[in-house]
């Protein structure tokens, strides 16, 4: 192993080029998708003052933060007064309190940043890692839902993702079902931790979670029953057999017809196909207020998710403030797609269209020229820097970039007025006159 | 102003949607140029092992390095074990050490990233800033000279600059010139100082700043008439006299001949026209062994600048590694183009072609139908979520969004099977019938 100073941060990646034109072609998708939706790009500091962040997060948030220490005379305190950002939606619930006066009453952004949490590192868990979010804020209307929906289902076809479903909830459904089967509300948030492992764990062992959590087995097992689809019935007619089992639920009906309005609007998106209500999607995020949403890939599981909270982002406000929010995960989309073999070819190319190279110093004039022509037809160049004699090395570097044609200088060249042109598909190489090599190469390359 | 908590910490900035658009368009030209010259990007955590970077900025650097506080248990100690990046070149030259097998031996990047300097906040300082480099690493060659400039000569003219000049120096030519002057070694750093301020200061002013230093009066004028371009002499007529003058000073003399084959180089190149021999440059940085140069724009100063560095990129690997880079100032770029207007229209302009709104709750499913079809076309569209009868609030939206067209579904609409469609630049509004709504609105956006 490299010593430690050669190596990154724990639980960090350097991004060799390769791997930046990978995601950059995927933040390049997401980026373009969103923006025909109508989001706008939104960027905020990688760190906040410590009291911005502290306490937003839970206790155990408290702890993952990555805080900065004062600085100068104050060094020597141990104290902290900056903190690294630790999600997407803190800074954004600040910048909407911030600029309240500037920004639109109905305010839709993406953002797509790192942020860092001092998680311990494992198999795809980092310590830095991007999020890529898109939030709608300031109306209630089922409206923002559908388009989220339809914006994070283009996101995920344009990738290439075909064999995944948008797992669909409500939050006062889910509440509705399990106070239905004798759930104690106070027990709620318990049973929806247990009830999130339902696509990782057997039914049995959910069971075993929720009585392990004090839960009553015999209303556990009601509250799992609830959740199961009626046989052969699609999702308007499970809602309609919701309705009436929830007919004297208050709550439970208002949300039954919200979700059956979703539907009707998601009918037509390209969202429509790929819903699938599923009474169990929990998130374990106890600040959904509304729709619950998931993007789960056929056996990998969930590449994001989010829902409605329509009391977070108003935290600096203190005011409540609307919001419905999708976040997709990034680098998980990055780990599948790599694995699959779903990027395009040109990502994993070198950069270079044309090498050119020179086997004196004399040459070398020469080969600038000709690199300058190439480029000004926006092609991409590399000219390789020392004088080659046998042009062994500078061919290994054509190859390693995977250029398609080199282009050789040298004593005859300059003599006869030519340029070399070597095919690096087909080896073949041959002489052209120089005023008419620029427009040979462009031949070759197209 | 606002409470502290809803304000992003001290010289740190957000960038609203307007910002981001700004910054994203230079930073597009910027890659695409470097792209078309062969370089590839490189990607570096924010944070690095702090004795990655303690002692590499010399002891002024070490004082605005922000450091993170250990975690845990540890958090109590007040010590640090990590530091957010300082700069671009000690993560390049990390990288170099740790995958000095897997880069190609010549290797060409990219990096634009955030940097981190604790500095006092001022106008157009701050704390998070993007650093936006290029290295060519592994070659002594100077077409690596010629590359860099001749690129970040593209760059600036892609972005619109026309009034800029290169200056260029050699970091052996001035030392020799230094010495000639009767400057003993020792005293080189301080004249560099003081001789880095004539762009600022009158003549006068730094000969007293030279004395001030402990720098011989006499002496200081020899050394700043050395820098004195002889009348109507050009580039290679001044290098022409400096053969002369240091024929028999051996490391001057080979850098003269270096200029010399450099300005022969940049004939022909996009940077050619633009070279300026300019002695007096020193760009405060010790560590330069070769060319030094610098974008300079009339009126404004320096826009970024560069040059070789031979003995630096190898400190992980304890040997020398032959290196030259070039750092636009990007956010400096992105000021100067504020202030000239230099921002393409579109940077300006909202993100939404089309705004489309409903007036009852019935014509949202409509209104989202539009919405696909007309995104399927590639344009940018956003759907106003809440029904709004008067459409007064969605019309100040759309205007708001730089909209041109509005497309409304109400009662009639949804009676007669139409869309009514309202051009915003010239407030014409027309009915068409649905099933043509999204052609029509596609002549009108042409």
């Amino acid at each position: 192993m490299a010593p430690s100073n050669i190596q990154p941060a724990r639980g960090t990646r350097d991004f060799l080029p390769a791997d930046v034109r990978r995601r950059e072609y995927v933040i390049g998708v997401v980026r373009d998708v969103y923006e025909r939706y109508g989001f706008e790009p939104l960027e905020t500091p990688a760190f906040e003052n410590i009291e911005t962040l502290l306490g937003k997060y839970g206790e155990e948030g408290n702890k993952l933060i990555f805080k900065i220490l004062k600085r100068g005379e104050h060094e020597g305190s141990g104290e902290a007064d900056l903190a690294l950002r630790y999600d997407l939606t803190v800074p954004l619930a600040r910048v909407v309190a911030q600029y309240q006066n500037d920004l639109p009453k109905f305010f839709k952004r993406y953002q797509i940043q790192p942020v860092w949490r001092a998680d311990r590192p494992a198999r795809g868990r980092f310590r830095e890692f991007y999020q890529c979010d898109i939030d709608a804020i300031g109306s209630t209307s089922l409206v923002v839902e559908a388009e989220l929906l339809s914006a994070v289902v283009e996101v995920m076809r344009s990738l290439g993702f075909d064999d995944f479903v948008v797992r669909l909830n409500h939050r006062r459904l889910l509440s509705a079902m399990l106070e239905q089967a004798g759930l104690p509300p106070a027990q709620h948030g318990d049973a929806l931790i247990s009830i999130d492992k339902l696509d990782k764990l057997d039914r049995d062992k959910v069971v075993l979670d929720m009585t392990a959590r004090g839960i009553d087995s015999a209303t556990a097992v009601r509250c799992l029953d609830a959740f199961v689809r009626p046989k052969a019935a699609d999702n308007s007619e499970w809602l309609q057999s919701l309705a009436t089992s929830l007919a004297s639920h208050e709550e439970g009906a208002r949300a039954v017809v919200d979700m059956q309005a979703l539907l009707t609007l998601l009918d037509g998106t390209p969202a429509g196909p790929r819903i699938r209500l599923d009474l169990s999607l929990a998130r374990g995020l106890s600040y959904y207020t509304g729709a619950i949403m998931e993007i789960a890939v056929e056996g990998i599981g969930s590449l994001g998710g989010g829902g409605r909270y329509d009391n977070l982002v108003g935290m600096f406000l203190g005011r409540d403030v609307p919001a419905c929010g999708f976040s997709l995960g990034l680098e998980r989309i990055i780990v599948v797609m790599a694995e699959r073999g779903m990027f395009p070819q040109a990502t994993a190319q070198g950069v270079a269209d044309v090498v050119v190279t020179f086997m004196d110093d004399d040459s070398r004039r020469e080969a600038l020229l000709l690199a300058s022509e190439l480029r000004a037809q926006g092609r991409r160049v590399d000219v390789y820097p020392d004088a080659s004699r046998k042009f062994d090395k500078a061919l290994k570097y054509a190859t390693g970039r995977n250029a398609k044609v080199m282009a050789i200088f040298g004593e005859n060249e300059r003599r006869e007025n030519e340029t070399s042109v070597r095919n690096l598909l087909t080896r073949e190489q041959t002489s052209v006159k120089r005023p008419d090599a620029a427009a040979y190469i462009a031949s070759l390359l197209s």
